[in-house]
């Protein structure tokens, strides 16, 4: 066995504290950017190489963005920080006893004297992980990168179709979850299917393609209030999406998916259900809840470690006795908090405790349809449309997406077209390296 | 066995000959086109969704583009020519005598009454086939997706190594073949390396880049005039590649490429020599060149076989005694040139055999560099840079791919930073499948 290699971290002598955090998605990159101006060495340690706008990842899904539109590097965005070091790697372990995490299979480690842990979260198959290569979720811009493939070639298959119900079952998307994901994945199938890819095909009518949304729950947008939960099932409606409410997925398979005895013939499954956190929340030894979140304390810190935060989607908050959903506002602002808290501390300042402000919830559905909560005025809509739509534009990060993305939108706002119809890594690539 | 499924295809009675162009690159689609108005039912053949803007791709290759402004779904480009029919498919065989091509694992076969192959072709590794996956060449848009996650990850490898000399190797590109393609990646990196990446990395300098281009022949751009060629040397050394000419590369590993007893020790080696036919022209009974391309008629026919078509990279033309060359102008030529001519055929008028215009040769190097060869006028620098960008832009199919070109063309000519930087498909990934 090789001894792990530590990685020294410049830092200007006398020593400055070591804040490392893992993850460079919302929650974690506003923690880096709140300690700006604190007297800290931060590193940065991520996966991938860039921060991804998840938000709007169901687009990149169904054709709409490229993936380069809704990314930037993490380096890039940090570069002016002068205190961050960025690096690529994959966290595999953490010992919050010698406060060292361990990377890239346990050939580096580094030692910390904060730890913010940001590693996001995956969808829950419920104890079914054979589902998931069946029906792949969203984190990711490979996941979408996939879905798009699958979602693009169900209409190449059926239109090489003999056979009027294996034809049927090309032309079925089932999407798995009535959360937002499924919602605006839903929703913004049927106008591509009846718009965009109409006249591209000879034998098949891709205005049959039947979009079916099952949930688990008595209702779409669980999380919003049951008025607009009522709007977003009339909107999908009249797109012609089929909602099945308190449907429990039993068996999925590559040509059908079950529900209790009834089978829904079907070779393109999106999964948009549930949470599964990243499994390093586990190696902490603190209290986790049922879908591995850590259930950390006021400040945002686990239990007995004052020094390590845990935030964004890993972690159970409760602010005023309602739980912190799993968005990205809340991400941010978890990650605010916790860099301040480390910069207070350093100050010899007492530690404040994190509160959720909720400035309003957005969903979209489809062209002109959308809906907004901001708690007083609830509303759905074209004015919630082109607000989902401004507000997106400006938390994308970094000018050049920002154009590029309204010109997609402009584009396929006036033409119906989409842009990025983009077939890309067959199973045949896929197996070959 | 079982019989192949004959795929039906919808002609309107009495039955319209039958057209089956295989491939959807310049020389396929030119020849779709060129059908238009003629009474043929076409069949195009093609393994991926999109036709791809090959002149671009070392742009996507260098994080400049993404792969989706320089790509369009075929089927979308000839959604108007009603008489074409568009089939994602491979095609695994060929059978002359009866008319015969057979698809995907000759699960599917289909008939024709005239047959234009346009396959393309890959890089040659000159009986080296184990270097392809430590030298990867620049062909399909996975291609490009490798190259920039190779180019992007040196660096990021770079910053995190303890080495010197390890260090180095990961600040050592080599691009093998000094055509066009090499010499346009070889352009391209100096200006990402030293301006758009300096600013994000905390341990290297950027700057200390090499660049390595090695080129079997002596001189680079070897098809184009030798002044050109001294011009595009001086220009590339002015960059600070480092140009070996005569260098046969004897090894390729991991951590090196050898040149006779020479080593370089490089963790980045890119592929843009030689060519590679693809196989299936090996089906026609047909005589070849070295190469593998088809001696086809003046017509552009194999001898022999007045209903087969051969054009694009897989075709060896000769005109006026001078072979046509693999560029994107001849491709759209001869593809032109093969549906005139079965047009012509059912006409009832004679064959013209295919006439190549050299229209001129453009190779671009870097900003304001680039080299112009029209016969009688030569010349380089800036009026051939913003020449090269204009020709470019108007030859990109579709309106929105070259708004969103010139976009982030704008955004780097501006700013040196370059749009799409994204790492995806780690080997970890890719090994999932």
């Amino acid at each position: 066995m090789t001894s792990p290699v530590r990685i020294p971290v410049a830092h200007p002598a006398p020593r400055r504290p070591h804040v490392v955090i893992v993850g460079g998605g919302f929650a974690g990159l506003h923690a880096a950017r709140a300690l700006r101006d604190a007297p800290v060495q931060v590193t940065l340690v991520d996966r991938t190489n860039h921060h991804l706008f998840q938000p709007l990842l169901y687009q990149v899904a169904t054709a709409s963005l490229s993936p380069g539109d809704i990314t930037a590097p993490i380096r890039w965005v940090l570069r002016k920080q002068r205190n961050v070091f960025v690096m690529l790697g994959e966290v595999v372990g953490i010992d919050p006893a010698s406060r060292t995490i361990s990377l890239d299979s346990a050939r580096r480690s580094i030692t910390y004297d904060y730890l913010v842990l940001a590693p996001g979260g995956r969808h829950s198959y419920f104890a079914h992980p054979e589902w998931e290569s069946l029906a792949p979720g969203l984190k990711s811009v490979e996941d979408a990168a996939e879905l798009r493939r699958r979602f693009l070639l169900s209409f190449e298959r059926a239109e090489l179709c003999e056979d009027d119900a294996e034809r049927a079952a090309y032309q079925t998307i089932v999407i798995v979850g009535g959360g937002p994901t499924g919602v605006e994945l839903a929703g913004a199938i049927p106008d591509i299917a009846h718009k965009a890819l109409r006249r591209d095909f000879r034998r098949i009518d891709t205005r049959r393609t039947r979009v079916i949304l099952l949930e688990a729950g008595d209702r779409v947008l669980p999380a919003y209030p049951e008025s607009l939960s009522e709007r977003a099932r009339r909107d999908l409606e009249r797109l012609g999406v089929e909602i099945r409410l308190n449907a429990f997925v039993t068996e999925v398979r590559d040509d059908r998916v079950c529900i209790g005895d009834e089978m829904i013939p079907t070779r393109t499954v999106f999964w948009a259900a549930g949470n599964e956190i990243s499994p390093l929340t586990k190696l902490l030894g603190a209290p986790l809840d049922k879908a591995g979140r850590v259930l950390v304390e006021p400040d945002l810190t686990v239990p007995g470690h004052p020094e390590v935060f845990v935030i964004g989607d890993a972690a159970h908050v409760v602010c005023g006795g309602r739980t912190v959903p799993g968005v990205a506002p809340a991400a941010m602002q978890q990650g605010r908090s916790a860099g301040r808290n480390i910069a207070r501390t350093l100050a010899g300042k007492h530690r404040v405790p994190f509160d959720y402000f909720n400035k309003g919830d957005l969903a979209t559905i489809g062209r002109h349809k959308a809906v907004a909560d901001f708690g007083r005025f609830r509303f759905g809509g074209r004015l919630a449309w082109w607000l989902w739509l401004t507000v997106h534009i400006m938390y994308l990060i970094g000018f050049r997406n920002r154009v590029t993305v309204l010109i997609e939108w402009a584009y396929a706002y006036f033409t119906y077209q989409r842009g990025v119809r983009l077939i890309t890594g067959s199973e045949r690539a896929a197996n070959r390296a």
